[in-house]
């Protein structure tokens, strides 16, 4: 176990945050309004979201968006977050490759979430909103609202997908700690849990089903608005301090990555790392591979279609243009809750669309694997979410191996395991396992989209 | 939510380790050879131990222990750890009390007690040590443990509190996701463990317990050294590494700490954090408090009384000077499980005894509603453990408030709670309990202890 830190100072944090829509050569199509299928305007996303995020969520031409100073003085509280040299991993892949990692893990909730959550509750507080609601899988993004809820004296209501309740009860008593409700998905307390809950009784919940019922929550609640930690366009471009931040980690370190790996639920901190570094590919025409690792049991990306689709489960959103399985997939209760998602957000599907970026999917018995001698080289536990990401990595390592070529890989540590370590337990017992997801689930949830548009 | 930290750079991680032994101006009495009852020589300690830190446990004449360079190296995995100012705590007591801590929770086990599993597993292994043994209480000594047995190539096995055992699963899959062998204790796999559970079958375990099975284990093991995560000197020596660095950040931040406040179950973070401070009061009269904070329920230093005594349940160590409730004192089933230890190590002892330092005893409840309003504040679920060093920090800056004083307090965060969920669930739903020990019971422990010098 042997580790090379790269640490930023303060004034290091980024300043503004990277939205990439501004430099793509084809801009993601406008999401729609279901009723008239006619292009959003900001406007019509202002009953939802703080309108300071509506207009990052549709802002196609500013390059750059400045970070609120009160934003920074909370990012201060982790950030800058360290860029790793995993001579340990590398060691025991006996790979010529050299493997970074930024280490996102060091936030007081464990991961990346954060990053959005803090401007989120921001932007809200600042407009006068008293009440915000959300969906949370695993619970990562949950915990991190919590916290900036909180810390901005915002109530906020948190829809966590059942089988996650379940699994995870402990990433719900952080955010109870922090003072926020938390009510499994499907409930009874909205007409989209009811319909659900009628429908199929035994319902596990999805973040579809979850997203469905927080928005109807905060639509009928007075001076409340929603608040979503994937998919969305501010969303990625909130998480883009991670990249602008390993950038300058990369240039200390004296090298820059050929292959920049993330894992992939909606897309937050995929983009979150991402983005910077495909700025100088759509600029400068550099050399990099993007690669998104999501679970083969929810492969949007590698199995999906690109379509108009609704973001949630019940039909609430508008329709954006992703990479999709359908939103009434119901994907297999993996231990990786964040990345049960059908869907990927607009920019990340565009850009797949255009060969921009590549997905590869993983079983989750591989992704357990590699987290654990991930661990043991590294000392840090990683979430199964970020597990999907190490086992990208150690493919890429093992195959500049085969190669006999000096690749340079930078992947992102979204979060730690430490509240996950019930799903250890099982992959250590034997008890795990991978979830084959049959062709024809795909194609039967794929035939129901052609009805929408 | 604001928070002001202080950051030291890699170079910056102490060269050498404060022996404050050295410093006292009354050395703590020798340990004892409990058959001769004679003073213990550094040979005496051979079979259990490296001989390094058989060495290191005896040295009271140097001041300064350098830290060698492997040890340094892995520091620099998580250390050094930030100095923050708790500004939202601050504000939330409206205190015109500063307040900073030291937070040893960013280690990737999530406590302190690596600074002193990693310089243990590597004096180990340059003897050309196999295989350790150690007890652990919550589990964060074991899951330290794990990781550098794990780095320096050390098989290890692990007794664990029974009740944190059952409490604390997930600690318990942390040492195993590293490769540790995890037995509940009392187990059948040892005599002393066998007797215990002969006589008492519903015995749900203690630190005092475990450490008799584990050095048990480690002396009929070939190759085979028994390590201890508290209590000892050189794990005291180890800790040192928070305050001295805590010494710089504390210049950065242009304060001198009028009282240093931390946990206290054998005393490793207490020593870590204060004894570098201490070296001032002894070397140069400067005025600061210092304040061990234990469990209402595990009282040694406030109750207890000082006494030659066995550090395990069983009898197996040499004779230790100590405060202490007895060996065979069985604690309440707290959720600090790291506090619950009969006695207090022999420097802080000997401290106690001559007024260099102070004692407070606090209330579980207290402790839950001290951690919901620290997290609520500053971002950060604190241990149940380190909440005890909270407690006692907002009793003293409220203290600081009624006399119209500037104080400034500085304690240490030794561990986050992010593994400790259920405890905050049980607090939450109203279930935790005070343990208000009976002073018969005390009486009816130290009455026994008059059998053994």
């Amino acid at each position: 176990m042997a580790t090379k830190k790269f640490i930023l100072a303060e004034k290091d944090i980024p300043q503004a945050w990277y939205n990439v829509i501004a430099d793509m050569p084809n801009k993601p199509m406008s999401p729609l309004n279901p009723a008239t299928k006619s292009p959003l305007a900001v406007e019509d996303l202002y009953p939802i979201f703080a309108e300071e995020l509506c207009k990052q969520e549709l802002n196609t031409s500013d390059a750059w968006i400045e970070i609120p100073e009160e934003v920074r003085d909370m990012y201060k509280i982790w950030r800058p977050t360290p860029l790793v040299r995993a001579l340990g991993l590398e060691k025991a892949l006996a790979t010529p490759a050299h493997i970074y990692f930024k280490n996102e893990s060091v936030s007081p909730v464990g991961s990346h979430k954060l990053n959005s959550a803090i401007p989120q509750a921001y932007y809200c507080k600042k407009q006068g909103i008293t009440n915000i609601t959300t969906e949370t899988g695993a619970g990562q993004w949950g915990a991190a609202l919590s916290l900036a809820a909180k810390a901005f004296g915002l109530e906020l209501a948190v829809y966590m997908v059942k089988v996650s309740f379940h699994q995870k009860p402990y990433r719900r008593s952080i955010m109870q700690t922090f003072g926020a409700q938390v009510i499994a998905s499907p409930s009874m307390s909205t007409k989209a849990g009811r319909k659900i809950l009628t429908d199929h009784p035994n319902y596990q919940g999805s973040l579809g089903t979850a997203i469905s019922e927080a928005i109807e929550l905060a639509m009928s609640t007075p001076n409340c608005k929603y608040t979503l930690g994937s998919v969305l366009n501010h969303v990625s471009l909130h998480q883009t301090v991670i990249g602008l931040e390993a950038e300058k980690q990369m240039e200390m370190a004296g090298e820059y990555p050929d292959i920049v790996i993330a894992c992939f639920g909606g897309g937050s901190n995929f983009s979150g790392i991402s983005f910077p570094f495909l700025r100088h590919k759509l600029k400068e025409g550099k050399d990099i591979r993007l690669i998104a690792a999501e679970p083969a049991s929810c492969p949007k990306l590698t199995k999906g279609i690109f379509q108009y689709d609704f973001g949630d489960e019940a039909g609430y959103t508008p329709l954006l243009p992703m990479y999709t399985l359908g939103h009434n997939f119901s994907p297999a209760n993996i231990h990786a809750g964040g990345l049960r998602y059908h869907g990927a957000g607009t920019i990340v599907s565009q850009l797949k669309k255009d060969g921009l970026l590549e997905a590869v999917d993983i079983e989750q018995l591989d992704t357990f694997k590699a987290a654990t001698l991930f661990a043991q080289c590294e000392g840090i536990i990683p979430a199964p979410e970020s597990s999907h990401a190490i086992a990208a990595t150690i493919q890429e390592a093992l195959r500049a191996k085969e190669e006999g070529k000096e690749k340079c890989i930078l992947f992102n540590l979204s979060g730690h395991g430490l509240i996950d370590m019930a799903a250890y337990d099982q992959y250590l017992a034997g008890d795990l396992l991978n979830y084959n997801l049959p062709e024809e689930e795909i194609a039967k949830n794929i035939k129901e989209l052609e009805k929408i548009i």
